[in-house]
């Protein structure tokens, strides 16, 4: 799968790098690809919102490629610090040196900046990128004193999945309203059949059995299932399939053990999955 | 958009910076302008009360301009360190050299330095600025020992959203009676729609509409809506539109979706969309 | 406004400072200029007890300037560390060379140290003075094994505010029982409208008005107000009255703001600056 | 017993190691090699879901051995930190170099990466995984830019018991969803005394008694006893009972003494001893 | 007053220092001086424990000066860390050099080393003395690998303020049950005039009512007061007096104010002294 | 007291050191050395639990002495971190150079590593010693990427008191299960008596009124004494004696007050002594 990188060494990270040379695999459910475009045409920053394993990733990766842009991606954690996305102070040849950190760097080359799971991230870093997403355009590095302009191209993008319930974390609404919000689910049942039996290789009609499964899973959040299965833990599982586990062993280890240690409902799982496949 | 900036290297911080040479889009709804000017006159710091998105930032460029005064901005978190104001050691030829922050480069320039969101600070943060903002006019730098007397011109100003309810967060009586203070709230209804107008490049019959939209939206306040939109939200909405976006989609995503993940809000905004657009 | 200062550059920093060259202008309300002159004659430390804003710094550059010794002013806060206070390590030529604080310049120098809001910085860090503030006046610097002896003059000055109601932040009584303690508040409604009127430049007779105005928003107190205006308010407000700002606009931005955001208490003080002014 | 290492001099890390030479002893239970092979084969990232002491880190150097792969391990605690599994920069001829951390070496080496106790680790430091964890088997390094492409061969293994109680501890779904689960419990009676004798070196009958009052004692978890013996414990108890300790002493001092320290329990246990052996 | 300095160049620590040459002024209530002299024949630590202000510090000078033992202070906080107390690394000439620590210093010296306040330190801090506290009298410094044998005449004395009530704060038994502890009061009351008049240049009459006066205060405790006046803060209002200060006043700034904020205390305070001097 | 000590010097830490030269006076009680000598010899670890000063640190010099290894002991505390165990990056010659901890010297040389008071460190800290203690005895070092296998005669030891109650502080029972444990309790009469004599020089019958004396003192647990005194305890009081001062003020000084606080309990204690010396 093409993934845009930066370059590895700090030193050429001048130069503009090309957009991703494949297409991602990702199928439109709805208008999503044409707002995005048009929020990129007007520099508006993105928020994808959707549960775990829908396709909010691929979907960005995907959006990359259509416009030709670079992609840059930061896994969000609550350790990260605005120096971390903006820059640090290295030594070399006995000097302090800055490098750019990656929001910096996609700012200069009119990339798209892609921070995964915003929410895990300290309220306190996310004001970093204030400047970046209003009218302004603009990054100053208080460490340096500089004002990073943002080159054309330049944007962006967020997750966040609103079904995580934080007691404690929540965006503000000052970091909120400076996004543009895409829905994400996972996608009608034909559909995902048809990404199951692409990513894994197994056949269409056993992946139309995993996603029937699937959806029955999915009611099981009524007796407490805290979480249900992503359209990724689908292709996992198809994946074990394809490679010759037994479909009901591959359900248990690559669908039900992932989403919960409780025997009632372990069980439960299993017997929808002799039921269904 | 014009901005003051400090000079990106470090090194030539000693030169005063010129003001921006254009005038940022800002339409007084008040006696803003004269009251910060007086200010201004007599080196009193200035706090900017009032919502998210009301044109805070947008009146402190233009007062930076109307002044030619440079403006050197600061977004608060709870991570900023009195040094990343003040100023730190870095290692340059195998010495230890000091490394002005932005408020002592403000200080010395005579600019006008605007603590944004200035509550998000710590405390303890915050009171590095007292000695600047009263009568003595000077930041004692506790880690060099120097005394920088603030030039002429220079001015203390930060901003505030009184409408968070931080329980324990809030400005210590110390700090806050250092400050004049100007409220600020959404414009009227026909200066919004200019705006709205100015800034989307959207016509003005629709602007007006959207500004009619978030007037009713702005009164779910009392059915549980926790911020209301602001100007920004309601340029953002009408760029979508002006881009082609339907105006019930632009809604929905640039609109309702950034103020709330609630199902029943989500439909009330967008049955008030459907009724008034 | 003169200031005593310390050399800019830590290298210079062996010299002693002469004492500031004009007299700072304070008016006593009571024999605290004797007291405290007699304390240092002493080597007793002191503490100024009083509310936000009534003059406590004022007093100690006159008594700096009185006594002819330098001043060494630390705003106190959570994050001061006490090598903040007593030093820290720099790398120079390669070399790691120690670099004093302002408690351990002033303490070589014979200074005055003015800790302000000392009760802002925790008691551990607060707990470094100890040695300096009884008989020994030394200051044993743990990270170097030096123990400095305080020249002749060098004098320990906190300020404190007991009107803040911290229920986790006190001083200890090992700490409290080392300094002689001086009370100050509000003065005398005729010398506080002298103040105003020559601090502001407003005629005397305005200036009476808002101290009358003053005094009677000092009563809302007892109706939900939680600080009261200070001297410094009211010369504020005065000096946006000369500067021509409408005296009940100037109340409302420069004295009200300042003390409130609730509307209620807002328009209570409004009703008495018509009613005063 | 042979295990897979890392060259101990960062320098030499880029050299590719070899996979374990001797096999592991390791007596497979069910099916869970042929799954965790295909998983292999497919690069899916595998959970081992089980008690403390039932063979899961014994698996996995099985397992390296089995496919030929090096192995690094990662003992996961509350400390680690982000960048203890990415890399840091270090000091080198004056120069900052970067040095691969264990996770980076790992991806880029193709060896299987155990991560053993990960709900041990913050959510927030597991979080840097998840891209080496889906499709894009990459790991972003935000301290250098450089994004590294695991090599084939690599593949993710953590270990997890579900019978701690962590309150605030539990993996996050978005990372549980990444991983396929094997079930590990306790060897069946007979399994169990064979991999005793074997460990020990004590006689089979002797191991068979061992493992009889092992059932026994594990029964005692609904008398309040917070831990069973695991296997690990019965091989040190028969160590010492080879050693020529006696036998009740041997349990008093290697299987009940730690395992609580409540004399209730430890007499219960010690009757079960000398009713079994 | 004559106090044992170590010197203050790192470099020259290795010499052995004097003791102090003139006799601080101390005047013995018990026999405190010979027991603390067998404790110090056979090596045992002593742990000095009394209120505020008592003259636990004096006695340890005074005790340095009679064994003819150099002595080592260090002041317990929160932040002392364990390093803080045995050494550190530090560059120099590009090499990292080890330099002692306050307590490493006195171990190799044979001084006197005395944790003023060892309660405010934290116990892990307080650990490291352990191996110094019992027959092994060794200091393993973890961070060099050596082991410090104490010299002959090294001893370790720490002071405890046992009237503070730390719900969270107290001696671990384990440090406890390794000190000799020596009680310390406020002297009977005509050593307690002898000491103020010595020691405040007062005359003895007036010392004398003034102790009188401090014994009624001490009696506000039931009514109260949650500190009463130790002998330093009674030498801190005779030296006032001393000065020409009115008794009364004296009393009220140097007396009733370190000791309460609370108005009606202070008036009790202001009432007895009118009675008393 | 011989102990072993690793040479100060890191850069001779590759030399392998003798053990203790002369047997440490140690006593045994049962048949601890046979169980601690047979554990050595299969590379079991192994954990001593008892309560304060019963003799668990004397037991392990004794040990090491008996076995001919070197003996490296640190002392457990909660700042303890894992690279304080494990070593860390120092400067050295402008090169940044790897220097061994305590654990890492104590497996390379084969010598017996005592973690003292191991409940004290953080858990996550003694994850660190996991791989160490069991069969794989290796030391991975995330930060060299080296993997230290063990020498032979390494064994790891803790130490533990069960009398504490830590609400938050407990052994992992992945980390408990690794060790054997061994009980530790105050002497016999007969033999404390012995001891008390042989280690502080008093004769024989007054030791054994002062160990009738703890005898009665450790039922006063039942009213409230929250901690014992310990066979230490009796030898520093017996010390004192041996130097002329008296017996009940000994008692009073070393025995009763390193134990206590109360009024009520140390007068019972003193009561006690009075009675039985």
């Amino acid at each position: 799968m093409p993934t845009a990188t930066l370059d590895p060494a700090p030193a050429s990270r001048d130069g503009h790098r090309p957009p991703p040379r494949e297409a991602p695999y990702y199928r439109p459910a709805g208008r999503e690809v044409d707002v995005f475009a048009r929020c990129h045409a007007r520099g508006l920053p993105v928020m994808l919102k959707g549960p775990t394993g829908c396709g909010k990733t691929r979907f960005v990766e995907y959006m990359a490629h259509t416009l030709g842009r670079p992609l840059v991606t930061v896994a969000c954690h609550d350790d990260l610090a605005a120096s971390d996305l903006t820059g640090r102070w290295l030594i070399r040849g006995g000097e302090t040196v800055w490098v750019d950190g990656p929001l910096t760097a996609a700012a200069r080359q009119g990339a798209i900046c892609y921070l995964d799971e915003v929410v895990e991230a300290r309220q306190d870093t996310i004001a970093v990128v204030h400047p970046l997403a209003d009218d302004r355009r603009i990054l100053p590095i208080d460490k340096t004193g500089e004002i990073v302009h943002a080159a054309p191209g330049f944007q962006l993008v967020v997750s966040y999945n609103p079904g995580y319930q934080h007691a404690i974390k929540d965006l503000k609404p000052s970091t909120r309203q400076r996004f543009v919000t895409l829905d994400f689910d996972y996608p009608p049942a034909a559909l995902e059949a048809e990404i199951v039996a692409h990513e894994s290789g197994l056949d269409r009609a056993r992946a139309s059995s995993l996603v029937a499964l699937a959806h029955r899973v999915r009611h099981l959040r009524d007796q407490g299932l805290a979480e249900v299965p992503g359209t990724r833990l689908l292709v996992a599982t198809a994946r074990l399939m394809a490679e010759g586990i037994d479909a009901e062993e591959a359900c248990r280890v690559a669908l039900a053990g992932p989403l919960t240690d409780d025997p009632d409902l372990l069980s439960a799982i299993a017997d929808l999955a002799a039921a269904t496949l």
